[in-house]
């Protein structure tokens, strides 16, 4: 493992040197880089066509299905979004240098000042748009990115970062502030998540296996999410109507998404009313019900112990009576992520109880878990989403990719 | 290890049942509590003592060294000063359901409210007067505590657990809420830092080689700082008599702490006159100096390479002649700790090319080193220090012991 250490530390150390940089530019030279670099991937499109056409040969090839292929393939459309969304992301406001609070706790002046993180490697799985965004997210918080994609993507990732960098030259800034890590096994990234004193934050987006491979390897601070078992507890209070569009919403709109719910849970006093309603607002999705929503619904499936832990991903719904707000209170407590959990309810009382008690990242109020999303929070654009609590918790956007420093402003302040 | 796994577990899972009731305790109910936990500990106040003279007794047949006898001394004194430090604890504000922002991006209500962070493990060394604070810090930031203290202060620290638990149970709130791991060895912190999904952070503070352990072994996120090498940089600018005035504090007015001053960087053109000033200003203080240095002050030792990346902890100092800001930025990078770091000038462009340019938690400007404190920038209390970019930056008070929830309150809203 020697070379590859070597590699490793050398990408690590190249992007704490850029960020040094990277940490005193103006917004407008961020944003002149960002412009730069659209150019430069809207130049070298053919190629990039080119380098993608290669990576979704070799997953058919590996079988790869159809879905996977269609989220890896970069088309002149795709290509069109990647640069408009650099062009959002210059749009943006600079976080960096936001003075976040001013105080004279004794004769100096205390200043807390949002500065960049430093150095974030990001890990993710197949979709060569992260690469873009997320190269593009950390320069304009003022960070240096290393990235590390899919193996399936890898041939498109390149060509992207190649222009990339070729635009950051072009805009004088140093290459090393967007870097890919150019080897797909797992010895990479054990060497890059435990770059103590070079790699400030590592952020993995993917599977959970992965995720956890992260965490268990880590020495740097790790943001992430394992997965989102996302909840819906249907109050006796509920406007019936409006909760049965609700649930169909969360569970439909977007299945494969990890704000997408997974588990309705409904008062038992107003199950048998509620849940042919919600069955009929979404015919496409299968159910998988405890012995209380079976005796309503006798067609449906039985739900196993795993299918409350389940995150489906796809058109199926755990779904359970509950005698009270309590009980769904603790089955979330119990099976739930701290993702996204909702209730929907018109009892101002019962529904304080619930936002108070449930501990999760986001709690919604008659509102679809799907709009647990950094773009319709308005935090700008999403580089991930953190159940953690510390630093980032839900929906990261650009400030959440920031950190802040103290300034203290003495004239020859001393401790006494 | 199966039972002692077991019993770690078993904490970590009283924890994190406490905390689901402490997150919704109002400010009234913990600072009763608080109270309460101060009686007690006055109640027990002969026990205690009794508690800390076999911990003495034992530290001194250990040959423990005049210092850590000292520091770990529980006199009449001492207690009423703990008592006292629970009454300032329950004096601050309330920072749990603290609204942190609302906005409306879409049709809802969004809204970010300050949380409590969940379940706290504090591992340090010695001090027993860390185990109350930090108990009192969790309660009265709604957090579940775990505590796991020095073997030498064991005795001390169980009669004071002992204490608040009793004072707990009499304000009658779950006495989980504060546990101690009465395990002294190493398995136990390896244990407690790997409880995924019940400890939420990790908060070591001691010795490099514990805070280097708890990082290694941690999958549960960590803040922590592993030394204090602080600088200060006496530009060419500078009013020389303000800058020893500033740098012999920073050094001897308590040179055992983590903001202690450690190396002191001088620009060459102010060196020869300014030298021989800071050396009068701390006569008790041994300096080593680089070879300029030397040639100035004669009678110094040579600094070699380890100098530079010493925490002294102790009157010494190290000493650096340097040619430009830029030399005293680029050796605070490659030599610092990232804790406490700063600049005696009087040139307005000096003193911001070295705030925007040094990465550091807090950045001095003509003030000591040892005002970088939790006490000292109104923060309430201090939990600790971080010299991590991720959460908390510096001086850790209540409020760094808090998260944040996002709440989406809507009337049926879907994403489209």
């Amino acid at each position: 493992m020697g070379d590859i250490r070597e590699y490793v530390t050398g990408i690590a150390r190249a992007a704490k040197k850029a960020s040094a940089t990277l940490r005193t530019l103006s917004a407008e030279a961020k944003n002149a880089a960002l412009a730069s670099m659209a150019a430069a991937i809207d130049e070298r499109r053919a190629a990039v066509i080119e380098a993608n056409a290669r990576d979704l040969e070799k997953g058919r090839r590996a079988g790869l299905s159809k879905p996977v292929l269609d989220r890896l393939a970069l088309t002149d459309a795709r290509i069109d979004g990647l640069v408009a969304s650099l062009s959002e992301i210059a749009a943006f406001e600079d976080p960096v240098g936001e003075v976040l609070g001013v105080r004279r706790p004794a004769g100096f002046v205390l200043e807390k000042v949002r500065t960049p993180i430093g150095v974030v490697a990001m890990i993710y799985e197949s979709r060569p748009n992260v690469t873009v965004d997320a190269a593009a997210l950390c320069l304009k918080s003022g960070n240096a990115a290393i990235l590390r994609g899919g193996s399936e993507a890898f041939e498109s990732s390149m060509a992207l970062v190649g222009a990339i960098r070729a635009g950051l030259a072009a805009a004088g800034i140093d290459g090393d502030a967007v870097q890919y890590v150019e080897r797909t096994d797992y010895e990479a990234i054990d060497l890059l998540v435990t770059q103590t004193g070079l790699v400030d934050l590592v952020i993995p987006r993917g599977g959970e296996a992965l995720i956890r491979r992260v965490v268990e390897k880590a020495t740097v601070p790790v943001i992430k999410h394992y997965k989102g078992v996302c909840h819906l507890y249907v109050d006796e209070s509920a406007d019936l109507a409006m909760a049965a569009g609700v649930v169909a919403n969360s569970k439909v709109q977007r299945p494969a998404t990890c704000n997408a719910l997974e588990t309705l849970l409904v008062h038992e006093a107003v199950a048998a009313e509620f849940l042919p309603m919600a069955k009929a607002a979404m015919p496409t999705v299968e159910l998988r019900g405890d012995e209380k929503s079976r005796a309503i619904l006798p067609g449906i499936a039985e739900a196993s112990e795993e299918d409350w832990y389940a995150e489906y991903l796809d058109l199926v719904l755990a779904v359970k009576v509950v005698a009270d707000l309590p009980e769904a209170v603790a089955h979330i407590e119990r099976y739930g992520s701290s993702h996204t959990d909702g209730i929907i309810a018109r009892d101002a009382a019962a529904i304080e109880r619930f936002v108070a008690a449930v501990d999760s990242a986001v709690v919604m109020v008659n509102a679809s878990t799907r709009l647990s999303d950094g773009g319709v929070f308005g935090l700008g654009a999403e580089i991930g989403i953190s159940t953690d609590k510390l630093h980032a918790r839900g929906p990261m956007g650009l400030r959440e990719l920031t950190t802040y420093k103290w300034v203290v402003r003495g004239n020859g302040d001393l401790r006494r």
